[in-house]
């Protein structure tokens, strides 16, 4: 399916709708979801204008993997999580709900996950982990 | 914490026990899930020894996901796949059961998966779609 550059997470890259950051450089950012399935729900996603995983370049998917790696360590060393859940859904048919390729980091157990893209989190609480695993990078 | 190898992927890959694999090469092995969560349900495992994603060397992480990529899209195109779920339990917290780092790949959708790693599936049938798995490499 051709990428449809008006999708949320494509405005965010742009700077037309706002973030809450806790990492960026020329290739990915990652943010907190608004939509947390737990507390310090981050996603990490590659700059590049690809749907989903099986469309991503492999080069940007070994670097966005990386940054993954990086974002973990950070999220269990900032939040004090005993264990993370990555998530990567594609397809409207997986429950991807924006079409461009996201990496959830869900500090929790996927057996207590809350679902998926339901309720919007409080904003304050967000930034206030994002502080944290922005100082555990 | 120290890596196990007699963890059962461990064993899998010095070849102590069997599996049903689709994909093998020096670094990486994919093989099917007996306790699938739905048809297809396909693990991707570096052979490096790591136990979770964190403690992964950056490189094998970069090249695993490479072939995480390379099954996805021959369990969309073998299995007619339309949206593929993309999951990684990094610690027992978040419901890992196996302590050494595995990909899941399980085409389905996030808000109908079953139940992690808890209903042997039966092992003709996951067998038949291994072999088309395999057939769309």
């Amino acid at each position: 399916m051709a990428y449809d550059d008006q999708n949320i997470f494509a405005r965010i890259l742009r700077g037309e709708l706002p973030a809450i950051k806790v990492y960026e450089d020329d290739k990915v950012l990652a943010f907190m979801d608004i939509m947390p399935q737990a507390e310090g729900h981050t996603l990490v996603i590659p700059k590049s204008p690809a749907e989903t995983l099986l469309d991503l370049d492999a080069e940007d998917a070994a670097y966005t993997i990386q940054i993954v790696q990086k974002i973990a360590r950070a999220i269990e060393k900032g939040l004090d999580a005993k264990g993370i859940v990555l998530m990567q859904l594609s397809g409207a048919s997986a429950g991807q709900t924006v079409p461009h390729v996201h990496f959830h980091l869900i500090p929790s157990s996927i057996h207590e996950l809350g679902r998926h893209a339901a309720t919007m989190g409080d904003t304050d609480k967000i930034q206030a982990l994002a502080e944290k695993i922005k100082a555990a990078l």
